[in-house]
């Protein structure tokens, strides 16, 4: 995969249009990624009208890049389509529980990121959205998702426009451990992430944003206790509505 | 990515070693993953002492891949590392939640594909272990994983020993929606599924179960429904226990 080593995500993109013929060409091909019992339990959502990107874009707290982009793929858990199989075939399926969204979470996370790297392959410039599962019920509700189905990743994609400088990496020792997990001590901490607190755009982070630590951006600023508790509760709910957790479970 | 329209899971390894500077430099090169906030909220743990991979069989139902393999990669999500790197940078960590237990699974099933699709290149073989969640507090317990990890998923590596027929796969016109999800109907069921359903090898997989529709096999055998809700009820119980969800929420 040669483009790996040098990729970036590409929030700008260039008025070259995403030729249809291309962007299903790529979709079919990373369904070759392995899949549960081979049920393929994903779905996308394809994007393109203007009008339905600016509906999306508040569910992603209005990053710019979902009404720039040409396109917007919305990568769905999917346990619907198997399950509307198994009706139509005497059988009596049973996927409305929480191992189930998981299994299909996984699916189409797996999809995605074969997707991504076929786009890298390409050249194609894509920025995945976390946001997905921030305000999940707003996505659901704006693409018409059917009971059990969940949004689980967004990508905006278009043709680069800008080739911003690639982010920091921990070094590889850090998060690989052998055959047990080797807990952290504030040795190791000071040893895996004093590199990236020291680089110039990091040290920057943390001025502008008037924190002492770069970890304080994240705590304080970026996914704070807070939001993380509010977006549970609403992923929660948002689950239940889609059929994937039964009200015993809340 | 020239393998991966050929790509098929390996189950059976040669016993050609799996060289250690090839996999460091695979688990290096897969982390340049997009990931949530640049916090890559995952870890590996490698296994290929005998001994680990015994004990590790039980939790995937005993599949020979497991024992077999030169080597066993489990993937987890990862707040601890976060988490302790913040407590150590005078930061007041908030990721023991559902929406953190998600973000950092999603960062780590990227991450896993990515590594896939790397391996794919190698010409190394994998298998993709979705027992990984079924039986989670026994995996948790074996690699001694901490609070605020979470095993999401396994692949067992080694050089192939078998080229097994690649499996069919849906057309992408049956995953693909556009601007809003279309629901589907008996006959979209039958136009998307009936080819899956005529292959020989499906026909003698339904003939060997006893069964009368390819669909009844997954929902009564592969993935009952009892199974999904003892799993499900499982599952929640280890995310508790690993300070993802939070007593009331169950």
């Amino acid at each position: 995969m040669r483009n790996l080593l040098t990729r970036r995500s590409i929030r700008k993109y260039s008025a070259r249009p995403v030729d249809e013929a291309l962007l299903t060409r790529l979709l079919d091909a990373s369904a070759r990624t392995q899949t549960m019992g081979n049920l393929q339990l994903y779905s996308v959502v394809v994007t393109r009208s203007a009008d339905m990107k600016a509906k999306l874009a508040p569910a992603h707290f209005n990053q710019p890049m979902v009404t720039q982009a040409p396109v917007v793929l919305t990568v769905c858990a999917d346990f619907n389509r198997t399950t509307q199989w198994a009706l139509n075939r005497k059988a009596h399926p049973g996927y409305d529980n929480l191992l189930s969204f998981l299994n299909a979470a996984a699916d189409a996370l797996l999809y995605t990121q074969t997707l991504c790297n076929l786009m890298d392959e390409e050249g194609l410039g894509y920025c995945f959205l976390g946001t997905t599962i921030y305000q999940p019920q707003q996505i659901i509700d704006i693409l018409q998702l059917p009971r059990l189905t969940f949004p689980v990743a967004t990508l905006t994609v278009g043709w680069p426009d800008e080739c911003p400088a690639q982010s920091d990496r921990l070094p590889v020792c850090s998060f690989v451990h052998h055959e047990t997990y080797r807990d952290y001590t504030t040795q190791s901490i000071d040893a895996f992430y004093t590199a990236k607190e020291q680089l110039e755009e990091n040290r920057r982070f943390v001025e502008i944003n008037g924190k002492e630590t770069l970890a304080q951006v994240f705590t304080d600023i970026r996914y704070t206790r807070a939001d993380n508790e509010a977006m549970s509760d609403a992923l929660l709910q948002a689950l239940n509505k889609q059929g994937f957790i039964t009200e015993s479970v809340q």
